[in-house]
């Protein structure tokens, strides 16, 4: 792996660039293009990768070259590639259609160049590829797909190997169907002139994480929303056949005919799968959300680490006030207002090793005598068990004329956060009856 | 509070059984009624409160009356029992409408008695009103208000408090657009024959939250869900701006218009108050469901406590499977399959809890001979935090003839929650040096 090149042709912005940054990191030599050349090479530079001015000189020098350009241009790069690509060298692209670019590698792409349309079912937010998904859908023989399966499997990604058509039909209810009504339905409370913020004061937790799903859905990048919808050869039929269940079903709700419109919600609803289950995984997702309040509401006035979901910096400090919106930090430079919900409260194991990383140890021996019937090991588990001790171990063991008939001397080496803590082992060691050489 | 006599009418199904069940614990006098005598009597006695056959006298007898009953027959029953209610009585309706109750309450009920028309956001599912919402809708002058709403606090619920107008004008959002939106999104999944099943296996962890919000909104009951739409004055104008939306989004998508696309998105998106809160709180959620898959997964082949979302019993066995659907779990009795959604993982704590409930816990005393300058209380803390043990404290301290010069015994009475870590205890005694008398 560590000597292939990999180019991404728009590896400057979104999820090329998260992709760019990803295979950097596992080894890769990789270089990106962009359309904006300055902004492209500024972005190259913080990544430390390579920039090239030019798709098909990329294309040209690679072994592997991935598409990540908008859906409505990757027909044409994939075009604008083609006869340039090595022979034997693998060609990806990662739009959220499949049809239209695997039609287009049949088409263009030279049957010595293997071909693989990918969406990865994530964006450029995620932080590992660890249980995320990622579909392939292989349209020739290949000799890379397995690798590939096998890269993706080792990064824990789940994947799965479908046809373009497949995948298209899919994707018209798991994107352009929810995406759609989700927009509409954002849409029509914006045309009703009705306060978000003061609704969810009115609701239950579920219609909060409901408009969260929803605002998550509208607040993506409104040019990939648009080409998922409108480069979906299924998209326009899923669409219509919602506008007319829509009409059918206020005509029942109108008409007053209830029967009728609970036959329809059973029947939706047994083809729902495991609703029981579905109720459980999101009571569960609200309860944990309330969890986290109240464990930030415990530790008000106390020290706490808070680590950024997203950049996955921490900050330390005495927690002054804590509300769903906003938590106030208190360190000892400056004062921080954090959004609650970009933040998740460290536990005590977790703020412990940050501060090791942060601050480093402190390492002491010190020699105590003990009864010589005693076991130097379990002494040192107890001084490991001691708030504050990271590690203790025994250095020495020791039998001699400076010490009293029946006992030993045991030198203990242990390492600490902060040197105060070096008094609460001597205090421990002389609660047991030992005395400090 | 607890002379006071409740009656709900209603009171053997969803929410008025939740409500009567509740007030019952709370230390009210609960009588119930309901339109299935037989089934209404057997719940009642279940319940341990009163069932009375007539609404009229459940009625005449209680300082209290909820009307729990079907959007559709609640103006009725307000009407049948208005004449025989007690002077200085309350009378609260907790229906999900509040216009049309609050109405009926003016036009019928005697002005000697309180009205309190109420809609508690909430489900028979919850198991406490720990941060639940519930909106009061005041009509007329009340002394009683103040002692309900501190009532409500006291039991950690938030409490809004508006008019029936302002309240079925947000409801017109809150439930009747969301609810419309997601059934048709149901609906037309199944119309689609769209495997949901497999649909998840094809998708990103949102969606998989999304469809839990759905199939939680489409698996209600759904003569509620359709008196909701039905009730609800500002329904029929929600749900045709809905519609009218969505056609105009299918044209401007059809035609191609991406800018308009993005315009009216982007407007859609601003009103939706703070979005980076709602990717943060979802991404959170989302993260909490895999944390726990994952925390599971760990445990296999160790003891863990695992504990019904729900019903709140407790498993406790060995950890043989898990999926993100089942796991399975071996006691000593049974092999039990679970659903991985409707369960929770006991921490360390939480478990060592449980046994003690279950099984009580062994007291020993032991004997042991430390150094004199010792601290007994540093020698029962140690003993404290070894493993099984749950307290430990020092009863005796004794010098004298039988003990050797410069040294005391010490008599600590400990608690573990089996007898085999009194071998633990003894064995770390003897580790520190002591002797064991």
């Amino acid at each position: 792996m560590k000597n292939k090149k990999v180019a991404v042709i728009g590896g400057s912005r979104g999820l090329g660039k998260w992709i760019a940054k990803f295979l950097k990191k596992e080894g890769f030599k990789v270089t990106i293009t962009s359309r904006d050349h300055e902004y492209g090479r500024k972005v190259a530079k913080k990544m430390g990768v390579k920039y090239c001015e030019n798709n098909i000189d990329a294309a040209k020098s690679s072994d592997i070259v991935i598409v990540s350009v908008p859906i409505a241009s990757t027909v044409k790069v994939i075009k604008e590639i083609a006869p340039h690509l090595r022979k034997g060298s693998l060609l990806l692209d990662v739009t959220s259609i499949k049809e239209k670019p695997a039609k287009a590698m049949e088409k263009y792409v030279p049957n010595y160049v293997e071909v693989l349309p990918t969406h990865p079912m994530f964006g450029p937010r995620i932080t590992s590829l660890d249980g995320q998904v990622v579909i392939l859908t292989p349209i020739r023989k290949s000799k890379c797909l397995n690798k590939v399966i096998n890269f993706l499997k080792e990064k824990k990604a789940r994947v799965i190997v479908t046809t373009p058509k497949k995948h298209d039909k899919m994707m018209s209810v798991i994107q352009v169907l929810t995406h759609f009504a989700y927009i509409c339905i954002a849409s029509t409370i914006e045309k009703l002139k009705i306060n978000i913020k003061e609704s969810r004061k009115f609701a239950s937790p579920i219609y909060n994480l409901m408009v969260d799903t929803i605002a998550r859905i509208v607040a993506q990048n409104p040019h990939l929303t648009f080409s998922i919808q409108h480069e979906n050869k299924e998209g326009e039929k899923v669409r219509k056949l919602f506008i007319d269940i829509a009409k059918k079903m206020n005509n029942i709700i109108e008409n007053n005919e209830k029967e009728k419109f609970i036959e329809e919600v059973r029947k939706a609803a047994k083809n729902l799968d495991d609703i029981e289950s579905a109720l459980g995984r999101s009571d569960k997702a609200i309860a944990a959300l309330n969890e986290e309040i109240k464990k930030l509401k415990k530790s008000v006035g106390k020290e706490v680490g808070l680590k950024h979901i997203y950049s996955g910096k921490v900050h330390v400090g005495i927690l002054k006030e804590v509300s769903p919106d906003f938590v106030v930090l208190k360190s000892r430079k400056m004062t921080l207002k954090l959004k609650t919900s970009n933040i998740r409260i460290l536990n005590k194991k977790e703020l412990q090793k940050w501060k090791i990383k942060k601050f480093g140890t402190k390492k002491f021996d010190i020699s105590v005598i003990f009864p010589e019937k005693c076991d130097p090991n379990v002494i040192a588990k107890v001084v490991e068990n001691e708030e504050g001790v990271i590690s203790a171990k025994i250095i020495d063991v020791y039998k001699g004329e400076q010490i009293p008939q029946g006992m030993v001397s045991i030198t203990i080496r242990f390492e600490v956060l902060d040197k105060k803590y070096y008094q609460n082992v001597k205090k421990l060691l002389e609660g047991l009856g030992a005395k400090i050489r």
